[in-house]
């Protein structure tokens, strides 16, 4: 038993191994400042806080939605930002003595986990997506499938309603999953991890050196990240433009989307994440851009019709999307039934021997085993677990929003029945698991990837006829906010085990978050749908771009499994079971020589996505390595500093991009890659 | 007297602390090597080499003429290839027990000094310049005046003749400017510097730790440089392509040639060279081209015509070429005039005072000062005084090879009257001089400004009637190989200084390196010329730009200085005598505070080359200055090796890239910079 669990921390052991001399001086230095009661991490200002900055970000999130559809991280900017509220605030009260409570880290933590909630629900809640997508604007642009049955205009109204039945479910089902990923897995969650080095470091008592060091680190890369981030922004003055898109390796590479592509972020998650990760990002990533589409792309017009467009579904992007979901599902499903099986006989064990056990040997090495590991660790676990939140209440409250949703909801979308949402709430814990695992591993959150896979299915189920294109549209609302939710909070609840906050504090702040995100985000689109007339029209200012591909997705949907192009679904067969298989072998051959197979997992990201973040972690990882062979100790002290700071500059600037977008200040230049030959027609072009 | 010469050494003084660390080691280092005699410098291998690698870099430097028109130092090429073509023998030998002599890395520098003197024939021959630009198809192309009187066409002979009694005037007015440069005024030369610490670190013996660390690291960085000029290539499949072009500040500032152009090259040259060098260049760009330039471009239309392109100096570039070459002038003819004066204020104390002093008191610190300099310092200075060689040798040199060449000029060209020569030769010294103390102080060789200043003085004077445009072109040869072998044989004199090679060793390999270069030189072009026959032909492979260009110069200079434009002259005069007070000004206030005033040679450079290369510059400063601050003896011990190394790296990547160059290899990505509005025009274009 001991030795499934930790064929995972094993993968982590060395990462681990080298943070020590850091992780284990970071609780020592904030030995000195009390880690308040979890009901005093929770203070009035932090949600004052929380509630401004939830809906200035709910306004941007909102305006990248409707516009490119593209919606960066922000959970670093909230931390930031939080900090800086705040920290102003008990500056002004401490100098006119009217301080009350010190502004600690815990508060902090539980500010950006509130403002993580709340505007994450304007990406979950699918306002630039699926719900956008429901509109007879968009479906009037899609031609096919536009009847009443099929479309649903927004309305203030059903919308508040659909997300309070919908988005506390992925709260609850994340609960259960926090001691499994945090503890067990030991799961990096690179967003969470350099979010809590920031907060550390904001907090870091006076006088202690090494700290002092690393915070300095930290700065030094945080203001290099977002100055990198800056310069790159005014090269970026139109498509395919800017260092983003640098042919490193060569024009074909680029074409197979393996390029390095200087985004610091990546280097950063890179350098956290473990050596065997970034090698299976890249093993996966040659699998399938380096070998298996170009093969499959020589079937074209043998396979599927040659004259599809690369985005298109029914060809080449069909392969791609489905096989990287079968494999994600069947890395996901073999854990998860482990993880169930494990817990189902730790339970069945407790009852038998009618002994009171802590939840510590559900930590994989079992209690005794506590002393080896890490001062920090030790203490981190211990109050991760102290403030519990019972099992059965996650268990509970699950259950009752999903019959109280089950039921709302066909009210809301009749062509959504009850025993459609009841299939996905019995699926869903899995695939947050899946969601919240690969996330950790990874950092990426796959969120709207099963979205589609619900449009999909539910879709198809539904058919035609019974409205399945708004039905699958809404099954993808529903999913997407339960697995969206279970990643974006898991991260959280990963800063939060690092910054000592207490669980219950941070529960407690998420609801609340979420509940605010329940109502400022469809207000704040309801104030850009009606100030704007031409809201999803492709070409107009707000063009929306996601909605039209959701529905797309959707009239896709109802034609069922047969409208996906050939031999596609016996690959999904082969690579779900691959996965399955391989993690049986992990589990089998031993904690050493697991450390050198591949994760199914982290294989199937780049399949999709393409290779260019793999190349980006792989650098991360060969700077660390390198500098690890130089000097160990003081990679080790200093590492994860550099990864933050990477992480997080690049990550703050998102915020003053995402300002200068909504203000319409574009680059002015742009920089473009061409080949020889077509760089003599452009020259002879711009010489007329 | 000794405060005149001192300012120059103040500047440096700041740079030569920090490198004291280095250089104080670099000759104990070698201590345990014994400095050959002078003679046993000159090996017959050596100059096998030499002459296996003067064929190799004519081919290319010819090339390169005849096809772009922009050649690149190859100095370092040439240490580095002699190096392995002779380690490689006597390692050959010393096995087979047959080695009587050892390599040593005087003989290194023998045989890069003779390698470029003999590849710099290539150059300064004018192979595709003015000498191509005397032939008839090249006259038939600026379709005026192109009268057999002004036309001469190529032919091995003549050419032969001509080199030979053009080429050694150079190398004799270099001699006696040696010590001045090198020991008086401790200029950089950045070139030779870098090349000298390269040939150095090859010939370090076993066992010096801290030596071991600095070759490693001009290794690291050596690598470093070059594999970064490697990847720069990929992207530069183009005009305008590739990092060179990156319009770092912006559009507007790149337009106005200020950009940061990733050069590895001028990053080590401005990590050489004192701060004060580069502040002035910085100070000169923003005069020239942030304030000057934008307002003489105003007066577009009423000072001079307003259709004219960029280039032609009929417009705007007239004011950059004229008034650069009217500050570098009027400092250089300072300087010239104050060397003059004092070296005759010395040799008339001499006589008074009847004591026969070695040439020590020169150096400006009169001898008891000694101790106070370096180790390094007196152990080069003590060798590079020794094997004199007397100043009467150059000067009856000088004057015989003046007469033979005025006798036998005039049979070659008969336009070139023998007067015109003769005033070429009394003038040139002193433009030799401003050459060599320009290149010194910034490691620019202005060869070409100079050749292009006696086309228009010859030519005027001689006029069109009189076949003024041949005599200028003829001129400007003359005046091209003084010039530039002043400037490339400091540098190689500068690198001998610092290997302890003997100054009577690197003449000898001048001279015969020389000879060589004017047969090979001739020959390799002649191939060309037969081989090809639309050399010079725009649009051809071999377009040869710069003949043309050349030619055109001649036919503006034989309309005298009536063709410049408006305004133009009084600036010239107002910037010769600013140069010449700033001069006095800085030798007036006394060595502190002249270091805060910014030196006239340096500031002119970029006034028609742009700022780019001054902000790569001021970048390595920059990173100097922080390292320095960071940890000071650190920077100074290993800042000349990362220099170097950045240097030296990108100068060999100039080898194989020509090699691809003449293979036909072209880069097969153009990474471009487009304003937002023409990449809309752009991508419109490219989708149709």
């Amino acid at each position: 038993m001991e030795r499934t669990s930790s064929n995972i921390q094993e993968l982590n052991k060395d990462d681990e191994n080298e943070k020590r001399i850091d992780t284990d001086s970071i609780e020592r230095i904030f030995e000195s400042k009390k880690v308040p009661p979890w009901q005093q991490q929770l203070t009035v200002r932090a949600f004052v806080v929380s509630f401004i900055l939830g809906i200035l970000f709910t306004f941007i999130v909102m305006k990248l939605n409707l516009t490119t559809g593209i919606i960066p991280s922000l959970n670093v900017s909230a931390g930031l930002l939080g900090f800086f509220f705040v920290k102003t605030w008990t500056k002004f009260l401490d100098k006119s003595g009217m301080l009350k409570q010190p502004f600690t880290r815990q508060e902090n933590t539980v500010i950006q986990t509130c403002v993580v909630a709340s505007s994450g629900i304007a990406f979950s809640g699918g306002f630039g997506s699926y719900l956008l997508g429901m509109s007879e604007e968009i479906a009037k642009q899609s031609k096919e499938k536009n009847s009443a049955m099929n479309t649903k205009n927004p309305s203030l109204g059903w919308m508040i309603v659909f997300l309070f039945v919908v988005s506390f479910l992925g709260l609850f089902s994340v609960v259960p999953l926090r001691k499994i990923m945090v503890i067990d897995f030991k799961l990096i969650y690179p967003s969470g991890t350099a979010t809590a080095h920031l907060i550390n470091s904001f907090h870091t008592p006076r006088g202690a050196k090494l700290a002092k060091k690393q915070v300095k680190t930290l700065g030094k890369f945080f203001s290099f990240s977002f100055l990198w981030g800056f310069f790159q922004w005014f090269f970026t003055g139109g498509d395919n433009c800017g260092f983003a898109s640098f042919p490193t390796l060569g024009l074909k590479a680029f074409e197979n989307r393996f390029y390095f592509d200087f985004s610091a972020t990546y280097v950063g998650v890179g350098m956290i994440c473990p050596y065997l990760i970034n090698v299976s990002l890249l093993v996966g990533t040659i699998l399938s851009w380096g070998i298996m589409w170009p093969l499959i792309n020589d079937k074209k017009g043998d396979w599927y019709p040659a004259d599809l467009k690369s985005s298109d579904l029914h060809g080449l992007q069909g392969y791609r999307v489905f096989i990287a979901i079968a494999m994600i599902l069947g890395d996901g499903l073999y854990n998860f039934i482990k993880v169930l099986g494990r817990t189902l006989f730790g339970l069945y064990h407790q009852f038998n021997q009618q002994k009171i056990q802590s939840d510590i040997p559900v930590t994989g090495n079992s209690s005794p085993d506590l002393p080896s590991i890490s001062y920090d660790e030790q203490k981190r676990v211990r109050l991760f677990l102290k403030d519990e939140i019972p099992t059965w209440i996650a268990i509970v409250g699950y259950l009752t929003i999903a019959i109280i949703s089950a039921a709302t909801l066909p009210h809301i979308f009749h062509q959504l029945k009850w025993y459609y949402i009841a299939t996905i709430y019995i699926f869903a814990p899995a695939l947050a698991f899946c969601n919240a695992y690969g996330a950790g591993l990874t950092d990426w959150s796959l969120a709207s990837t099963y979205g589609k896979l619900a449009i999909f299915i539910i879709g198809a189920w539904a058919g035609s006829s019974n409205g399945g294109v708004l039905a699958g549209l809404a099954a993808c609302g529903v999913m997407m906010n339960i697995v969206s939710t279970a990643s974006d909070l898991m991260q959280d609840f990963k800063t939060g085990y690092m910054t000592l906050s207490s669980p219950r504090s941070m529960f407690v702040s998420q609801v609340i978050g979420t509940a605010m995100g329940c109502i400022i985000s469809p207000c704040v689109f309801w104030l850009f749908y009606k100030a704007f007339d031409n809201l999803g029209i492709s070409g107009s200012d707000y063009p929306a771009p996601n909605a039209l591909i959701y529905r797309n997705i959707a009239i896709l949907g109802v034609e069922g499994f047969s409208a996906l192009p050939d031999k596609c679904l016996t690959l999904c067969y082969i690579f779900f079971g691959f996965a399955i298989f391989v993690n049986g072998i992990r589990d089998a051959v031993g904690k050493k020589r697991a450390s050198f197979i591949p994760i199914p997992m982290a294989m199937a990201i780049p399949f999709y996505i393409g290779g260019y973040f793999a190349i980006d972690m792989c650098v991360g990882s060969l700077i660390l390595f390198i500098w690890s062979r130089i000097n160990r100790a003081k990679a080790a002290a200093f590492g994860p500093a550099v990864a933050s700071g990477l992480i997080c500059g690049d990550g703050i600037w998102t915020l003053p991009s995402s300002i200068l977008a909504l203000a319409g200040v574009n680059p002015p230049i742009c920089m473009k890659f061409l080949s020889r030959s077509t760089n003599i027609r452009v020259d002879k072009f711009l010489s007329l």
